[in-house]
């Protein structure tokens, strides 16, 4: 199977789950709940969002033997608890702009977009308790739910508060995707096994994966927002503007001289408005000169290389989807 | 029993809740998560707090016949959700004061208080999953806090943008109190209960009586508000200067003469910092002179009266306790 092809699927299975999706969230309801929280929602989720996340819960459930339908539900909660998850980091980063569209919090106010996520936290329980599945099943959905849930609150205590921190290490990094990223990005994939009724051994295997996904995933993510940018506008360097504890942050302060290293904490330490062009310019040229973006490049590829290796020894009745699930997380990050 | 000795019940309850949350927070904890979520966590919660919805499900599970310590850990799930939704709430109302300190977003800054608002929400879930409940009871138990959680979205969002509304009617307010305190204030009798094993009957009985518990409680909190204040410094009418949507407002719209109606739209609209002493006082006097005061007062009292109708009607070991906590409730609303 050639990426193409697992695009194909990824759409399939992604157009099933939004389907699902505005079922169970209806995108238009009346009164002040309607304009209030269903609207900055899908206006948040996007009507014509590309629902990976879920898709990848579907893939891995048929993967391992299980009815795709039994997944929708939590396909559905992992959809909103990633959107949630967002919502509530732009009102954090004090991002303005996601997908070239103002965040929630900039076009309904910061009170409506906390409830607004706090609202979808809500929903993603309510859809794994409506699901219609056997008890020890929806336990096992809210019991990883919650893990993933707790261990991103985690990893984000730790990402807003290294930001622009001359302490920042490459462990410290590592740390925080795979709280931030390694649960929530193969939550889904354990969560489409447990339905599938895969062994504990097998969903051990899956969460394993994370600890490679995850962190290949955040790395294609920081590198991104330095070449091509975030979609925020074509804008390349939020991360910097923002101060954010990238990769490329932590390698570069560990290979920098003094005067770089403290120029470098500086210019992550400025307030967002006050980061110039040529900040990030000599940022990124900083970053080139000290090995980091190849260190970065070359790290991910490995992290690849290891999942793989993790897979071949999933007993997946298809190991190729699972192969094609992990280059298009690391390759097409967004 | 009379009220003082409920209060030693409910101290000593309480006491037991407080134990059980801090084994299960920790109070210290190492570097930035315990910087940045524990610390603020409980720097929130208060040390020395009374925790008296952990002690009503205690109550009310040995009402029942159940044993409390079964009930501890849904307890400590109604706590965290309970202070998880007033730090979230002095985010959106902009409250920089409570309980005579500054707020968690002014004291930790935004992106942490939203963060560990939402890591709450998590170790809420997770202290009913780690329980060592029976899966039927973990998953009713998980149902009522979803179900909960929910409501209380949906009622935040009213009564955020009902803030200064001309339109706002009783039967708004009510429907605000109804979603937003009535499960929110019984979820903790319930929890009991089911831990308890009580029937489904028994279980309807107490969220009906949620339906007059959690009005009364309201707007026994909007009386307060403008007779002793909310713990804010002593300061009277917190709720005017942020516009909120009282049962007052609601009754004084209903009543004044089209200039009193316009002004008091007007400071209700008016920028917080910018409401005066004189237009609090004036408030004040406008709630009087249209009788909204004793309104509130003898509807607050007409539903205790009903609230203590419904427990009549529950097979309880013990009413008296039932009603010394709706009482408490009604009465002693902070």
């Amino acid at each position: 199977m050639e990426i193409p092809e697992i695009e194909k699927l990824l759409h399939d299975y992604g157009s099933l789950a939004d389907l699902e999706l505005k079922k169970f969230i209806p995108q238009e309801a009346e009164g002040l709940i309607g304009k209030n929280l269903n609207e900055p929602i899908w206006y948040h989720m996007g009507t014509g969002g590309k629902r990976i996340r879920p898709a990848f819960c579907l893939l891995t459930c048929e993967a391992l033997g299980g009815k795709k339908e039994g997944a929708l539900p939590f396909a559905v909660a992992v959809e909103l608890l990633h959107n949630m998850l967002l919502l509530h980091d732009d009102i954090e980063d004090g991002d303005r702009i996601r997908r070239d569209s103002p965040t929630v919090w900039v076009k309904y106010g910061v009170p409506n977009a906390v409830n607004a996520g706090d609202y979808m936290v809500g929903k993603a329980y309510d859809s794994i308790l409506r699901s219609g599945l056997p008890d020890k099943t929806k336990l096992k959905l809210i019991d990883i739910f919650t893990l993933t849930y707790i261990r991103t609150g985690e990893g984000q205590a730790l990402d807003i508060n290294y930001r622009a921190s001359p302490d920042f290490r490459i462990e410290d990094y590592l740390q925080i995707a795979e709280l931030k990223t390694a649960y929530y990005l193969v939550f889904a994939l354990v969560g489409g096994a447990i339905v599938a009724g895969a062994s504990d051994k097998v969903i051990e295997k899956i969460w394993a994966l994370g600890k490679n996904l995850g962190p290949a995933f955040q790395i294609r993510d920081d590198i991104i927002d330095l070449t091509v940018g975030k979609g925020r506008g074509g804008e390349i360097g939020c991360d910097i503007r923002e101060g954010k504890p990238s990769i490329l942050f932590a390698h570069a302060l560990s290979k920098a001289n003094p005067a770089d290293k403290s120029m470098l904490v500086k210019v992550m330490a400025k307030p967002r408005d006050e980061t110039t062009k040529e900040d990030i310019e000599w940022a990124i040229r900083l970053y080139k000169r000290t090995g980091s973006m190849d260190f970065a490049q070359e790290y991910a590829e490995k992290l690849i290389k290891d999942a793989f290796e993790v897979i071949d020894a999933i007993p997946l009745r298809n190991k190729q989807v699972f192969k094609d699930i992990a280059l298009y997380i690391a390759e097409r990050s967004k």
